[in-house]
Parts: structure tokens; C-alpha cells; sequence
């Protein structure tokens, strides 16, 4: 499961967050990623390993996630049992970067497993084993996580949380979107930048604590359908609108500021 | 579990569904369709699978649907464990299009496994297998929910629903609907407008936000049993009383309406 | 499981049940039967399935049923696994007729698998095969439940319940009871007659909401144990007061409106 | 599992009970016995089961017994899978008594497997084995519960309850729980006689609702250690007063009442 | 797991409990044994299964024990499955005595397979193997609970707990606990007076209400870390003060008083 | 999974925590660590593992983590099933150390099995292979846990909590831990007392109750980005600021204290 970024990412730096993780990435660092829903960080991740041209091992965290989903399993074969070893411990034997996307999702004992990963010790224990593993001297491990709605009650134990150097991201500027929807809509620079307009406007709203984004593949979905001939208000209403809430109250508004920025 | 829909299925387009759907298709943009309870959204996937003359594949899902029900999972077998793809790898690996029913029904673990998919990357993770899916070029995933009845918990985390387009639905206008009763029920058209009219008349009841519907299907099931001879009042109150609540009152209300389109 | 009712089960029709059930039935509408504990539901299946001359496959639903237990599993056999049809899959294949008893108590995945087998699609998804079965053209699906003690949670969804027309039944009037009391505990008319006007005199309680019932069957175990020898009072005592509940004021109702059928 | 009871148990009848449930068995009417902790309904079925020399199955119900627990289970075996019949499927096939002891305790899926078998079709529904089994004529179910500490969430349902008739037992009268102490502790008339005194006065106590019993089972004991020369406030003590309660005050009561009855 | 306990435990009684013990053991009455935290419950079984000369089970009860890892369970083998007698059944059949510490955490099917074992039946039902065991003439029922922190919801239900005598247990009196922590620590005699005068102290604070103990255990740690070297007033810190409580205003009361008995 | 420490890990004492720990390891007392995230207890075991030449075996406990994890389990095999000694019996029978880290966050079977191990049997019961096993002579437990994090429900049950003599441990003085940072992050002595001079001042802010720490681990982060060319109030912010707290007044807090210490 673990990949080599064989294409340089589209990724625009927003700072220097290149940099920071290029200086934990020597130190072997753990780093969390902080930021708001399809901000970039899981673009970030890939770039980065282009640039330092290491394998990467993404795994996306839910509810259900448990140590085994990571570590691995034994499975029944015709002679026996054979294990199957999970994607951190891939990344663990192999020196990969190890990617846990909304990590806080997943279930406690798979929280556990990665603190002896990320002290001094750099081991995993593979208690169906026997063994601890300790970690290829490239092992780097990354997490992100969301603060924006997760549930107090899903936060990261500080004995967890106090293993990582945090990286914050946010929305790029309008001028960076723009740049960006040019090129993954492919429409026109005119139409781009209204539209990074509207997301940095939505992203401002007095209802912007009800609403999450919009994210910038929302607005991507925008142009292309401009460019497909759906009619700018109708693309904004299906892929913004709609897209964003159900409440009739936002999508009012949502609406209006999307109506002031492409007019009928 | 894939099908190709070989006979056109009785669809008549409400406004521009068809046009965003295609547009959709093309740039492979997820699809979410959002509408009430028998309007006719599983229908319209299946008319686009046949219009577009792609595999579809039609998964209902529910509370404890879990993520190796859609990606797959080992059975044992006499010479070990084989393993059988889940009805959203097939997808995946054929290029069918994949419609999920009522998404927000499934565990949690089912929505992230989609993050991949609907993003830049278009791969799903199949852990159990050690490998990371790249989607076939024709695939489209789209999946439908309710936002009439979903309680806030079961609502799509913002991270999974910024990653669709939307497109709403609402029950057919009166005379599309008469049309659509006439066809499926084998009634005459002015029975059909009769119930096409009632049905309207119901979803805009005092009491409407106690009710769901009446869904088409209700009109057509009266339709019916009024053909087999049934008194059309006595046909209103099984196929449409009973069948959408239990309450007296809301019942009663209901029953006013039946009575003043079907007067005894 | 599925069994052909070769002898006709005693019953007594209330109403236009038996047509609108035999409309139902012909135009392949699902059906829904609505009404309280004991009053009948069960035999009326059962005798339309004998009418019909039609296979009828039946299962009571319980709070840990889930879908496999409807749609078959895979065993452990000695060369891998093989898979067994569960009730719901043999009656779709074999064109049975299908009912659910209080089918709201089963858990949600097994409401869900309904859905395609109760509109114009007529298939039933059997994941685990990796097939969707196409019903049997006399496939009928009936399910039932009591709208009286139903907790809300535990309701039907809309997009469930508008896939079905409903028939409500009530408990027989007296006459009609004491026809049954006399032929099923093989007493008297005189004493069938009574027990009939007690029955009804229950159920027409100042407390009638607070208790259920009492179904017929209670009313024929009095008659029963009367035709043993047991004295009246003492046999309501057991077959009423003490099975319909512990409350002792309750009781003591129920005990004074029995003494006044029965006399000391 | 299933036993002939060869000696007759010690059981003195308190009323009418014998005749009642000899009327049930032969009208082969399902039959629930109320009461309190440790009055003797365990015994009264295995009493009743000698006097009509009928096999006797007895399930002890609890929190986590479930439908498999009663019906059966496939085992794994070295070639394939062997079904093992339940207590209630033995039952069920032999024709013996089966008396579920305490059955509100059992989960929901225990209760719903008996409706079939108590009503006038006599099935029981196997579902792993795919087959419905028709209860051999001798067969007679039995269920017992004690209405003082069941949490309303643990009642039987109505749709449950109102397929057996109820026999009410109670704690035995004093002079007939005197014969019994003598009978089982091995102790003289006068101390038997004070122990079922000690009793009734007990159970009328104040602070009787805060307390359960005590059980004949006790005061039993109390005799037995008397017997064996322990002085009988310490007996009393340790068998009665630490056996009933842990609270200070219902402790104190209680052992007033005892020191009255057996002064120092 | 049984054993047979062949040296002496070292064991001092209080009061009448071995004589309690051994007449109930002669009429094979189940025994409960009820008191505080380290109290020396276990070793009064174990010095009594020495007295007795009788093997001794011992298992520790918890959240998660369920019926079968009391009865035993069947194990996958290479010629199908094995069953393996858990440590109840064990002792039912061999007529060992059976200690069941702590028995009201384990889960509620736990304690109701206990019934036909403590009362006139004294049989063991094992559902898996469709047997009921009869128990050995020497088999001996004994638990143990701690009544001060047992939340309500983890009582014995009283159908439970009236089938067993019940010996209340507390903390040895101050001169007897000397001699124990002077035979356990290998402190001299002022010391250990010292010590016991202490723990009396602390089960008599103002606070006793808030901690639980202190265990004579704990006095012996403080009587070891003594005679290592360790200054008296540091051993109670980390032996007591820091052993009982996290609590400031409970961890200074607890030092006042071992200051006054240590004085620095 | 047991390992001999064979390079002296880098361990500054805080006071008497060596002498206490050998102490206590000499007369084989079960030790308890209690402190802080990040203080150093673990690194202080595998020291005096170190120190004492001893085996380790290290579990990080978690709220999923059964007494299966720690005893062992069955396999399936190609002959049938085989025995895997989890950690804790490897510890067991080979007399190494064995550290539970963070051990209330286990499950509570896992606490229970460690009471036989913790008292003068010093024996480990294995139900599942019918054993108990005696310990190794050298066997010594150490479990630690943080106070300050622990829902009460999470507490230890005091009949585990006085098994343990228990050692409180803090962060390390700010001199201690200057030499601590330096030699861990290779700053300069200056950085390093700045560093830790920081960590000083933040654990004792007002706003200290909300936050935990900062971990040793967390300056040293700091200290590295430094080194690596970070500018010191940047390497705060990701290393200090973000990673301990996502709330906007606590992150100014601490912001402000930081920049305080490395002015721009």
C-alpha cells in the first residue's frame, strides 16, 4: 500500500511549512497537521514526499479503526494462519512515511500503539506476534486532525497529543486559489478569481461558525461545470449550495453572496 | 452486482437533473442527490445508467453496514480464505457507476473509506489486501440521502460532503406526476389526475411537517387497487390513511383530503 | 421453511379484509398489517395463504435479528463453507409468500434489504453471494406490527413504510369472538357468549390503555379450564386477571368487571 | 439435558396449584408461574413433573442468554459442522416439560422464538437449520418470573405475556413452612415452628418493601446451623441478617425481629 | 487449576468464622464472605481449604467473565473441537472447593448458572454440552464481595444472594495485625505495633468515609520498606499516603496522622 | 518481546525514586509510578531495568486492551490450535520486569488478573490452558498511570490500587532538565535553559489547570527546530503553542510566555 509520488503534486506553499516539515522530517519529528475540512493537508503530504522522494503510506482514520487495521492480522490460509502485515507496520519495516488522516477518529488502542513510535524509542509493538519492531531509521510519522468539529469527547490524550510538533494550516489566499481553480477547472483567469472571491467571502460570512469551508474542491466542481455550460448561478447552486448545507437559513445566504459575485 | 440497464426505465425529467447529471458524469464529479422519500431518485440513477449505457451498481444502505460490506472480505474456502469484492470495488475496478442509497444510514467507516475515491487521488484503500485501488477511468460514484429525517448525528461530516456535487429533488408537478400514476397504475387519466391532485394537496397540508410524502408509489398503489375494483375511498385509506401514519389525528386530516377528491 | 397450509385455518372474516388482501395480492402490493397483540393477524396469513393455495414462509422478528438472519449465511462444511438460504431468500426464489411478524422489532439492515423487493425493482441483494435476485413472479411480501406499543425509536422509516398499503384489524366483535371461544375451548355458546362480552367489556376499560389485550387467546384458556372443571372466577383469575398483568389495581379492575360476567 | 424426576420432591401444596396446572397440561396450555425469590416454584415444577411422570427440561435465564443459547448451534467438528441441539429444541422434539426459569431475564430474540410455540400452530422455527419443528403432543412450556424486581424495561411484552396462563405463588403459610424447615434443616418441631414464625414476621416487616423475602431457603439454613450447635442469634445472624441486606438500618430491623424470636 | 494447599497459610481468626465455616462446609451450605479491601478473605479460604484438607479453585471475577470462562468451552483442534472444563465445572466434578472472589463484577449469566448449584438441585447445567452435572458430595460453593464500594447497579439479585449464608469479615484488631506484619514484614514487634496502631488510626479518620482501607497489606509494604533502610515516615509516603488517595486534602490527613506515629 | 536495555538509558534522578525503586524490586513489591504526561516514568523503568540488568517487557494499555492481550491466546494453526504467552505471562515465567503503561485504561479483566499476581500467591491464573502459574522469583510488576487525566471512572479499584506501593514522580527541576534538553536536542546550554526555564514557567500559568505539560519531549522539539534554523519563536508555535492546545486564549497564553522568554 505504500506508493512512490512519482508526479510533483500541485501544491502552492502557503508559508513555511515546507520548510518546518522539511526540518522535522531530518529530526524525525512526529508532526500533526491542524486545519479545516479539504484545506490541503493531504495534498501537502503527497508533495512533500515527491520533494523528498519517499515512499509514502496513507491510511484515512474512522470510528471503527482499530490497532489490527493498522498493525495487522493473522488470516486463515489452507496451511494455517499467515500474517498480513498492516500499512504502519509496511511503513515501519520499510522506512515509508506513515500518513494517518483525522487520526482522532479512529479508536483509543490504536492511539496507544503509536507511543512508543514516537518517543526515544521509536518501537512498535506487535503484541499477535511477540515482537517489537523497531523502526527504520526514515520512519516518519504523520497525523492530521480537524479542531474545527471534532467532538471534545474524540480529542487527542495529551499523552498522545505531547508527541507531535503541530502544523497549522488554513484556506489558501484568494490569489493562490485562484491559481489553483485556473488549473484544476481549467477555465479562465477571470472566472478563477471570482470565484476564490466567493470562497474567501463564504469563508467570512456571520454564519461562517454554522458552516465548514467551503472547501477549495468545491469551487473546483464550480468551474468545471461553468466550463461544462451549466450557468455560473446554477454550478454555485448545485456544487455550493446545496453542496454545503441543507439548513434553508445558510443556503439563503450562501446564495445571495454567491448571486453578488455572478450576477444573472 | 453490476447490471447494465437494458430497457429504458420510466423517467420524465423535472427540470435540468439530466443535464447536471451528464455534466457531472463527464468531469467525473461525485454526485450527491438530496429529496424526500419516493421521489424518484433511485429511478433517475438507473434512467442515467441507461442513457449513458453504464453498469450501474445499487447498494441500500443501513445502520450496520460496515466498510468490508461495500470493499469486500475473505471467505473461507476449502483450500484457506479466497476473498469476494464488495459491490464498491466491482465497481471500482469495472468503471461501473456505484449509487449508494441513503449513505448517511451507513457506519462511519463506510463514508471515509469514500475520501480517497472522491478527491484527486480516485483510489480506494482495500486494507484487508494490502493494496490501494486506483478507480477505472469510467467510474462514478453517487449517493442519495434524505434531509427531511435524518437526525444531526447521522448528518455527512463535512469532510465527506464537500466532496460532492448536489443535485435536489422534489416530488413530479401535479401533471407529470398524473402521468406517471397513469402509466405504472393502467388507470384512466382522470383518476390519475385525481390522485396526482390529491397527492399535491397532501404534501402541502397543515400537518405536512408530521408526514413524509405521500411518496408516488402510495398514488400508484391506489391507482391500482381502484382498478381492481376497490371503492376508491376504501382504496385511499390502505394505500394511503393506514400506510402513512398511525396517528388519529394526522389520519383523520388525511382522510378529509381523500374525501373531498373522491367524494363518496 | 416454507410450508403449504394444507387444512383451512378456522377464520372468521371481519371485513373486506380478504378481498383487499386478494387485490393486493394479484397486483403484487406489499402488505402491511397493523393492529393489537392476539387479535387474529398471524391466522389471517395463514388462511389467505390456504385461500391462495400459496407457500407461505413466516418469521417473527426480534430485537437481534439482523439481515443474514433473513437472507441466508455461509456455514462451515468440511470442504470451505456453503451457503444456506435464509427464509426471506428461499420465499424470493421460490415465489412464496414472505411474512414478518413485528417486523419494527428486527434491526434496521433487515428494514433496508426490503426496499428493492417493494418498489418496481422486485430484487433482493444478496451481498455476501455477490448477486441481486430477481423475486419470483408470486412472491408476496406481508409484514405486520402493533402501532400500540411500538416506542417511537423503534418506528418504521417513511421510505420503508410507504412501500406497503396497510390493513388495520381490530380484536372480532363479540359475536363473531364467541363463535371462535366456542369452537377453539370447545365450551358452550352460554359461556363462549359470556367470556366474548367480558373480552369486550376489557377492552373497553377505564384503564383499557393501560393494559393490552386481552387477545382471544386469553378468553379461549379461560374457556379451556372452565370445560376442566375449574371454577369461573378462578379460571378468569389465572387466565385474565394474573396474564394481563402485576399491577394490583389493575387487577382488581379487571377482577370486578369478571366477577360481575361470572358470579360467584 | 432432559431428566425424569424418580423421587418425589418434598413439595406441600399451598392451594389450588396442582389441580390448575394439571389442568393447563392437559389443555396443554402454556403456563406461567409468578412469585417471590426462593417461594418455591422450581420445585413445584420439578413436584409436578414426578406426579405426572413427565420429562423435565429447566433452563436457568439470564442477560446474555440468547435464541442459539435455547434452540441449538452448529459446532465445528473435524469434518464440517455438527448441529447441537438446545434445551428447548430437546424439548420440543421429545415431548418433555421445558420450564424457562426466569425468562424477562433472557434477551429479546428468547422471548419472540416462543410465540409460535404457543399458540395454536405448536412450531418452533429453526432457522440455521432452515426448518420449522412441530411440538411433539406431550410438549408444555413453563416459564416463571418474579413480578417484585423486574425493571419495567425487563416485562414481557404483552404480545409475550398473553400466551400463558398465570398461577400466583407466594411464601407457604407458617405452619406448613414449619413442616418444611423440620423436613429439610432436620431440626425439632419448636425451632422449625420459631423459624416460620421468624419468617412471617419478616416478611410483614415495615421495611418490607425494602427487603426480598427471606427465602425458606434461609430460615433452612438458620435450623441447619442450629443444628449443627451454632447458637441461634449467631445463625440468625450470619444466615438471615448479613444474607438479606448490607444496609445498617434493614440490618438492625432485622435483627430485632430475630432476637424477639430467639432471645439470648 | 485446583490445588491442593499444602503448607499452613498463616492466619490468625478474629472471631467464630472458622467454626461458621466449617459447619457450613458440613452441610454444604454456599458460603459469602463480605468485607473491605485486603481484609484477608482470600487467605481465610485458602487456610480453611488447608484446615479441611480439601483442593481449593480460586477465580478472581471481573466486567468481562462470562458463563463459559466459568463452565468451560469448546476449543478449535486438529480433528474439530476439544471442550475444555472451566475452573467451576472443575471443581463440580472433582468436589473441590470453588472460591469466587469478587463475584458480583462478573456479568449476570455468570451468577445465575450459579442457582441449581445452590440450592436442593446441586447441579450444574452445561448448555454446550447438553449435560447437567450433578456435583460431586464434596463440592463447596464459596464467594466473596466488598459491600462498601459496590455500586447498586452491581448487587446479588436477592434470587441470588439468598442461597448463601453470608460471614461479615473487617481489618484484624490492632495486636493481632501486629503480630501478622511482624510475621510478614520481618519488622520487630514495636514497629509492627507501630504499624497496626496506625492502620487503626486511618480506618477511624474523619475521612474513612472517602478511601477504602488501608489494607493490612500496605502495612506490611511500609514494615518492608523499613527494614530495607527506607526512613518511616518516607515508607508511609509511598506505601500509604501516595497508595490510597490522589487526593490533597485525603493524602495530608493520612500523613498527619503516620507523622504522629512516625515522628521525623 | 522481553528485552535486556543494554546501553544505559539517559536518566537524570529526581531524588529518591532509585533507592525506593530498588527497595521495593529487592522485597518484590508491586510498584505504582504516578505523574504527569511526558515526566519521564517510562524512560525511568527501562533505567532501572537498565541498572539491574533485568529483562523488560512493556505494554502501553488502552481502553480496548483485554486480559487476552496480556495472557495470551489461541492460534488457529494448521494442526490445530497453538498457545501464544502474551507479555505478561512471558514476564511471568521468565522473572522479567513487566511495565503496563497507563494501565486504568485497560479493561477492567485485565486489572482482576493481576490480584493473584500481587499478593503473597504471586500466581498467574491462565484460564484458558487450565493453569495457574507461580511466578518467576525475579518477576516484579510495575504499572503506572497520570492522576490528572483520569475520569473518576477510570480510577483503580482500591482492592487493585493497595497491591502497589506507589512512587510519584514530577517534571525534573529546571536545572536538571536544562542538562536534560541539551543533551537530548543538541542546543547550546543557553537554549537549553531558556527551554526549560519555558517549560517551567508554563506549568505553573494560571491557565495551567487547562493544559497538561509541556512534556520534557516537547522542548526538546523546540530545542531541535532551533538547531535545525528555525527562528525560536516559530519553533515555539508549532512546538509549543499549537501542539498543546488548540483553543484561541490558552494558544495566547502560552504565546505570551514564549515570546517573553525568546523576544524577536
Amino acid at each position: 500500500m505504500s506508493e512512490l509520488v512519482l508526479d510533483a503534486p500541485f501544491y502552492l506553499p502557503a508559508g513555511d511549512e515546507v520548510e518546518l516539515f522539511r526540518a522535522a522530517y531530518e529530526e524525525r519529528i512526529p508532526v500533526l497537521l491542524k486545519g479545516p475540512t479539504g484545506c490541503g493537508k493531504t495534498r501537502f503530504v503527497e508533495y512533500m514526499a515527491w520533494q523528498l522522494a519517499h515512499e509514502l503510506v496513507t491510511v484515512s482514520c474512522h470510528d471503527d479503526m482499530t490497532a489490527a487495521d493498522l498493525v495487522g492480522r493473522y488470516l486463515l490460509a489452507a496451511d494455517g494462519t499467515t500474517w498480513l502485515d498492516g500499512p504502519l507496520t509496511q511503513a515501519v519495516r520499510t522506512g515509508a512515511m506513515c500518513y494517518l488522516d483525522e487520526v482522532v477518529e479512529a479508536r483509543k488502542d490504536t492511539t496507544v500503539i503509536l507511543h512508543s513510535l514516537t518517543d526515544y524509542r521509536r518501537t512498535l509493538p506487535i503484541e499477535r506476534l511477540g515482537v517489537s519492531l523497531t523502526a527504520h531509521r526514515d520512519f516518519l510519522l504523520v497525523v492530521s486532525y480537524n479542531p474545527g468539529y471534532q467532538a471534545s469527547a474524540k480529542d487527542l490524550k495529551p499523552s498522545t497529543r505531547q508527541r507531535f510538533m503541530a502544523i497549522e494550516f488554513d484556506y489558501p489566499v484568494a490569489e493562490q486559489e485562484a491559481t489553483i481553480i485556473a488549473h484544476e477547472a481549467g477555465v479562465d483567469s477571470a472566472t478563477a478569481e471570482s470565484l476564490a472571491f466567493l470562497g474567501d467571502r463564504l469563508r467570512n460570512l456571520d454564519e461562517a461558525d454554522l458552516i465548514d469551508g467551503p472547501s477549495t474542491r468545491l469551487l473546483i466542481y464550480v468551474g468545471a461545470l461553468i466550463r461544462k455550460g451549466v450557468p455560473p448561478q446554477r454550478a454555485c447552486d448545485v456544487a455550493l449550495v446545496q453542496a454545503i448545507s441543507d439548513d434553508a437559513e445558510i443556503q439563503e445566504a450562501v446564495r445571495k453572496v454567491a448571486s453578488a459575485v455572478f450576477p444573472r
